[in-house]
C-alpha cells in the first residue's frame, strides 16, 4: 500500500539531543512498515521547534542589532531543514541495517493556501512566547500582530490557519515516490504561501501538519492515510464516564461525532477532519487514527481507529 | 552544458528581507543560463546565515532555559531550509516568468567526511560571536571548544573543516537532475557527517562550499563547475602593482599560482583549488571562476577566469 504517515510531536522532541534519540525510534516504526512491503511518504508537525525557532530569534533580536526577527514562514522552512535532517538520517541509518536498498531525502516544501481564506480573518492559532497585557497592547500596535489572552497564563500571538489548497513541490515529492524513494515532505503543514501575481509570497500563518498530510495523501494518490499521534484509538466521550473508543466508523459517523463536539480543536479534531476529507476525496481510500508504536498492530487491523466510506 | 553552479555570500543576504530582495536578482541571473539551454544544478554558502542562526541560539539559551543550544550540524540543517525555501521561491517565480516548466527543489544534504581526516586535529574556521579570553578560557574548559585569537577583536571559536568524501543524498540529486527538473543541493556545503557504525553522525564543522560543490559536480558528472563570487575574474599579485588578472589557465599554472600564495585562504584559494581539483577529476570537465551577473559573459568567453586542463 501506499501510505502517508503524519508524524505527531512525540515521534520528534523539543531539543536536537531529544529529537536525535526519539527519530531513532520513531524510524524502527517506520521502518516496520516498509519491511512489510508497504510504501511511505512522511509528512510531520514543527510546532515547538518553530516555536522555540521564532522564539530564539525574536528575543534574540531585542538585545543584538545583528540577529534579525526571523518571519514566520522563514522558521517553517528552518524547522523543515532542521527535522528532516535528523529523520532522514535515522531512516537511513534503520533502512541500512536492515539491508533495504532506499534513498531518503526531505524535500522542502511550500504550501499554497488561498489569500482569501476566511482563516485569514480570524487568526486562531497562538505561536511564541508569553507576553504582558501592556506589551500585548503594543506589539498589536507597532506590529499589526492580533493578540489573544491564552488561558490566563498572558497573552499570545495569533496566526491565521488557512486551509492548503496545493503543494508546490508535488512533481518532485510524486517523482520521486514513483522512483520508490522514501520522501519527507510538507513538514510543519508546509511553507505557507499565497498567490500574489507570478510570485509566490510566504505569509506569517501555520498550516495544520493534518490538513497538509491530507493534502498530500490526494496528491501522491495514496490507499491510505496515517495520522500517529500520542494515543491508540480515537473516542467518543473522552473522560467521561460513558468514554467509547473507536475501532472502525464511516464518515457519515465521524461527521456526526464532529458535529457533536467529540473531539479538541487543535488537537483530535483535525485529525478526524483530516481523514474524513481524504476518504471523501479518494473513493477507495482510507485512513487509520492511531499511536506510532501500534501503526503495524494498527494497519494490520488489530488496534487505531480506522475510517472509511461506510457507503459500499 | 550540465553546470553545477556554487552561489557565494553576495547571492544571498544577511537578514531574511535583504535575501528575499537578493535571491530574485539571483534568480534572474540563473535562469538566463538555464535559458540559454544548459542544465543547472545549484549549491550556495551559508557563512552569515549559519553563523546568525548559531549566535540567535547560543546566546538565547544563556537567558532562557527553553532555548537549547542548537549543534552546528543542526544550524546548517536549518539554514538549508531557509536559504533553499528562498532561492526554489524566486527560481519558480522567474522560470514560471518565462514560461519555463521545470519544477525546482531544495535537497536537505549531508555531506560525508573522514572522521580520520587531519582538519579535526586543527579546527581552521572560526565560527559564532567573539569572546574575551577569560570567557574563551571558560568555553574551552567547559565544552572543549578551541578557541582562537582572532585579529584582535577577540576570541572565537574554531571548527574543523575537512574535505567532503561523499554526498548522502546523492542518488536524489542524480535522479532529480536526470528527470531535467532543478536542484538546490548541499547549501553551506552539507551538513557534515562522519561514520560511526552503521549511523551517520553530525560534526561540529563546517565543510567549503566550494569543495562540496566540486563534489557535486564530480558525482553529477557536470561538464562545468562554474563558482560565483563577488569579482569578474581571478587575480595574481592581487592589489599589488603587477597585479594580473587571469582569462584562461591551464592547471598547472593554477597549481603554481597557488603554491606562490596569491591566492588568498577562505576568499579565493578554496575556489581555485575547487576549480583545479574538478578538472584534474574530470578529464573534459572545465571550471570558471566569475561574477553572478557576470555569470552568462562567462559562459559565453567574454570574461571570468576558465581553468581547464592544459595538456590537450
Amino acid at each position: 500500500m501506499k501510505i502517508v504517515v503524519a508524524l505527531g510531536g512525540n515521534a520528534l522532541g523539543n531539543t536536537p539531543e531529544e529529537q536525535k534519540k526519539l527519530v531513532k525510534e520513531t524510524a524502527v516504526h517506520l521502518v516496520d512498515l516498509i519491511e512489510k512491503g508497504h510504501q511511505l511518504v512522511i509528512a510531520h508537525g514543527n510546532g515547538p521547534q518553530v516555536g522555540m525557532i521564532n522564539l530564539a530569534f525574536q528575543n534574540q533580536s531585542l538585545l543584538d542589532n545583528s540577529i534579525p526577527i526571523i518571519p514566520f514562514p522563514e522558521c517553517g522552512a528552518m524547522s523543515q531543514g532542521y527535522i528532516g535532517y535528523h529523520l532522514q538520517n535515522a531512516l537511513g541509518a534503520e533502512l541500512e541495517k536492515r539491508k533495504i536498498n532506499k534513498s531518503v531525502s526531505t524535500i522542502i516544501t511550500q504550501v499554497l493556501v488561498d489569500k482569501d481564506d476566511p482563516a485569514f480573518d480570524s487568526p486562531s492559532k497562538p505561536v511564541g512566547s508569553f507576553y504582558s497585557q501592556e506589551k500585548a497592547v503594543k506589539l498589536k500596535e507597532e506590529k499589526g500582530y492580533q493578540m489573544i489572552e491564552d488561558a490566563g497564563r498572558g497573552y499570545r500571538r495569533v496566526v491565521p490557519s488557512p486551509q492548503p489548497v496545493d503543494i508546490v513541490e508535488k512533481e518532485i515529492i510524486t517523482n520521486l515516490i514513483e522512483d520508490q524513494q522514501l520522501v519527507i515532505a510538507c513538514g510543519g503543514g508546509g511553507i505557507p504561501v499565497i498567490k500574489e501575481g507570478r510570485f509566490l509570497e510566504g505569509v506569517s500563518a501555520v498550516i495544520d501538519k493534518d490538513f497538509a498530510s491530507e493534502k498530500l495523501a490526494e496528491i501522491v494518490d495514496a490507499d491510505l492515510l496515517v495520522i500517529l499521534t500520542a494515543v491508540d484509538k480515537v473516542a467518543i466521550n473522552f473522560g467521561e464516564e460513558d468514554e467509547k473508543w473507536l475501532d472502525q466508523i464511516n464518515i457519515q459517523q465521524a461527521k456526526k461525532y464532529i458535529e457533536e463536539g467529540h473531539f479538541a480543536p487543535g488537537s483530535m479534531l483535525p485529525k478526524v477532519k483530516a481523514a474524513v476529507s481524504f476518504v471523501e476525496k479518494k473513493k477507495s481510500g482510507k485512513a487509520l487514527i492511531t499511536s506510532l508504536n501500534k501503526a503495524q498492530a494498527g494497519l494490520e487491523g488489530k488496534t487505531g481507529t480506522l475510517i472509511s466510506r461506510g457507503d459500499e
